[in-house]
């Protein structure tokens, strides 16, 4: 019977142990992504207020990012090893392995927009600037309401980020056909109108890297594998997994 | 004693069924990367030749490559759910897991090329296509080096494809130029110049996720993790593991 009792209280040690190593997971995920939010914030402001020191911080910054993603990956693997998690946990533990590689590539997306105003004087049109600021405050909404989702695990919040990635690709193809324009009207300088098509390019690639951390949003809370789908199937899967 | 041997028998035969499914899901990879492999081709020749029903039939294959993906990822949580594996098994399903999202980008990329062939009658000069072949063919000789590197866990080889990856790198540079020289010739078809900008780039992307698969080869082959080291750093490391 003593070691009955013994034995219980040792499992119930591990499994509190557990318990707060997969939220110590889910909270290096929330801190990357927090810095990740800081860096997009920085790049922004460096861009539009033409801030090349600013820039040049953002750029010595990733290498943190870059450590973030190697060491939760690692916490990810020793966790796998020793704990043999299954089910939603085990679960857990391999789509923060997986998101940590778009969060860091996310963020080689805002070091590129930083590059860019670091390598450039070039001053474009107050139109072509006033279009890639409301495109970037819609990527900026995307990029904060992905980690509420994910700190809240609230699935509603994903079905709006899925619509309005939908208006910053809209809103990314008005762009391209404005810059098209004044290409015409400017071709001299046209090496820095493709690092222009570029730069928006950036901005459409960290909304789509926070669409697949929404997949994968969803994949946690129901098990529901997203990926492929197309918008309409995704939207009825969520509405599904809200309801049940 | 019975009870012994029928215990080591039947732990025998667990370890048999295991290495088998690591056996298959290693072949699973190079299927998938074969597959790859004939879609690249075929997107080639589809815009060596304009032609587009082979274009079309590229863009519909794409499908294939996405359901493996999600296979091969099934296999390795149900592998981690039932198999427990530790040590170099355990790096090995998850270094997969992330290897297929690496392929199926890649898909995605090609798919992106066989998509440029099918919404452009455009024909850029010839100088410009001699560049782009060549190019292509580069990425065609990384991609397949790649997969063969995998298929025998042969380290020499990743070193030739991190070099041949910088030199598919200064290509693109030059393309770029020659690029922007031809928009300053002929401005009015700045559409579908920005279009061959983006198919350019594709396949500079290609090259770009052989170098990630490669990183989790040499992961794979002595459990360091290249991200985010510089070229020679990775060059050492990699000559390091094969003297070890």
């Amino acid at each position: 019977m003593a070691n009955f009792s013994n034995n219980t209280r040792f499992n119930s040690h591990i499994s509190r142990t557990f318990n707060r190593e997969l939220e110590d997971l889910r909270n290096a995920v929330l801190v990357m992504g927090g810095e990740i939010e800081v860096q997009y914030q920085d790049a922004l402001e460096a861009l539009l207020q033409h801030d090349i020191k600013l820039a040049e911080k953002v750029i010595l910054n990733d290498v943190k990012i870059n450590a973030m993603e190697v060491e939760i990956d690692s916490e990810c693997l020793r966790i796998l090893a020793i704990r043999n998690p299954t089910a939603s946990d085990l679960r857990l533990v391999m789509t923060v392995s997986k998101m940590v590689i778009e969060l860091e590539r996310m963020g080689d997306e805002i070091e590129k927009i930083a590059q860019f105003v670091n390598s450039t004087e070039f001053v474009y049109s107050d139109e072509l600037k006033l279009g890639i600021t409301h495109m970037a405050q819609d990527v900026q909404t995307i990029l904060r309401d992905t980690f509420n989702a994910f700190a809240r695990q609230d699935l509603k919040t994903t079905m709006n980020i899925f619509a309005l990635e939908r208006l910053v690709d809209e809103k990314y193809n008005e762009l391209r056909l404005q810059l098209e324009q004044e290409i015409q009207q400017n071709v001299q300088h046209i090496h820095y109108w493709l690092d222009v098509n570029t730069l928006i390019r950036s901005f459409e690639r960290i909304a789509d890297r926070c669409i697949n951390l929404c997949e994968y949003l969803v994949y946690l809370a129901g098990g529901k594998d997203l990926r492929h789908n197309s918008g309409k199937k995704i939207q009825k899967k969520i509405q599904a997994l809200i309801k049940s």
